[in-house]
């Protein structure tokens, strides 16, 4: 599909999940790159594929999702930009689209990712403004062991038992640059974490697992357990998707990109 | 309507306004007051009326809506508001549910009202996440100008010129009790304002006007000149309904509601 006159970009784009059946193009129900494409073939006229450089799941949010794809070459960035976000609804919005070099590929490029998970702990956050976006939830949190956890995970683990089975083809170890939890404005908490891949589901899982430490419904010390994968611990359920944001994917710029592909939340 | 056997309560609720078409039944439209005696009908099997503090338009937001309205006794409080959030659409929500003395209505009874208004300034105000609930603006806006107009505002003036025409049957002065400006998260101010009552789209009209000011569109002088009602100086165009949410609203609760009606935003 590509062309010779062709230009690569790099786009950053958010989507609030809530109305999409996640990112990935499926037959007979709505995703962000079907209507990401969409968009891209009525202005240019062409049939462009684009590469994410995470496939979020279904109702699963982005504040800083990365595609790469070449546009013909008429296509300033500037203007692409302006005219996307004319043609796109509105729970689609480009925040950026620059040039990029033509071996720059969105997920192989890749270093790094970032997700935020947002826990209300407020009657609020059960109401209009927060629910499509947080976990809200009516326990106490013990903030210390949360943090606890958080800080466990730092670092270079396994972390098979936090991943829906059978997805760890390209194995199960991830490096962890940061993980903490922190105040969500007056509404709850957010668990930020930084790593250079996720195995699938891999966020969901480890906040559900903190938050019933947290809560007091099991041991700290089943952390340490779960990701020295000892076979008789088994994680918590997986966290609701609403409260999952891609917020930022992280590119060597200097360099280009050839690093090893990821499985994504 | 009303029963020998009823308990009055106050209902305190949020909505996202951007799928109603404002608060008031009017046929053939989604309107907030529609859905809660819909709910308040299925639970009780009875065909009860709600009167609220502020009559929100299109669009408009609630974090704060006050109704009253005469339910069956059985109804206990607390049971009512799990009945109703559980029968509620997602944009509707109920924060509480109280016993109110029998002489209690949500809009005669309130002393003050206050409504927040969200500006965006920065480009993440565009996004899915936020453009529902604020109006983006890409002038940059002198703070310091902004609160200038904001305290000019309180006190007790005419503000018939900030007012849609032909709404001020009940007289057009007002009692600001606070305005003022402030930071909104990273994304921008908010302008808070509580008064006695509110003259219809009064607060949008004020944001509009200011937002000019604070962006170089007017002098500051002009605030004065319609606050004296100088009738060669005209407001700004409304700023639009998404950014606008009522908030909260107050009684006496010690003496109950005797206070005159209002016009409300």
């Amino acid at each position: 599909m590509a062309e010779a006159s062709d230009r690569r970009v790099r786009i950053t784009l958010q989507y609030d999940g809530s109305g999409f059946h996640g990112w990935q193009v499926q037959p007979g129900v709505r995703t962000v790159q079907q209507e990401l494409e969409a968009a891209l073939a009525r202005l240019t006229q062409r049939e462009l594929r684009v590469a994410a450089a995470g496939r979020t799941d279904t109702g699963v949010h982005a504040r800083g999702q990365v595609v790469s794809v070449d546009v013909p070459a008429r296509w300033e960035p500037a203007e692409l930009e302006r005219a996307l976000n004319a043609v796109l609804p509105g729970d689609v919005w480009i925040a950026s689209v620059e040039a990029a070099p033509g071996d720059f590929h969105a997920r192989f490029s890749a270093t790094w990712r970032a997700y935020e998970y947002r826990v209300g702990t407020v009657a609020d956050a059960f109401g209009p403004f927060h629910r499509r976006t947080c976990w809200p939830l009516r326990d106490a949190l013990d903030r210390s062991l949360l943090d606890r956890c958080a800080e466990r995970l730092v670092g270079e683990h396994s972390f098979r038992a936090f991943a829906k089975a059978g997805q760890e083809e390209r194995g199960d170890r991830c490096e962890v640059y940061r993980a903490a939890w922190s105040d969500w404005s007056a509404v709850g908490l957010v668990f930020g974490i930084r790593a250079n891949r996720f195995l699938h589901h891999m966020v969901r899982y480890l906040v559900g697992t903190m938050v019933d430490v947290g809560r007091g419904r099991r041991p700290f010390d089943d952390m340490d357990a779960l990701l020295r994968n000892e076979p008789e611990v088994t994680t918590s359920p997986p966290a609701p998707p609403e409260g999952l944001f891609l917020t930022a994917v992280g590119y060597d710029d200097a360099v280009g990109g050839t690093r090893g592909g990821t499985q994504d939340e």
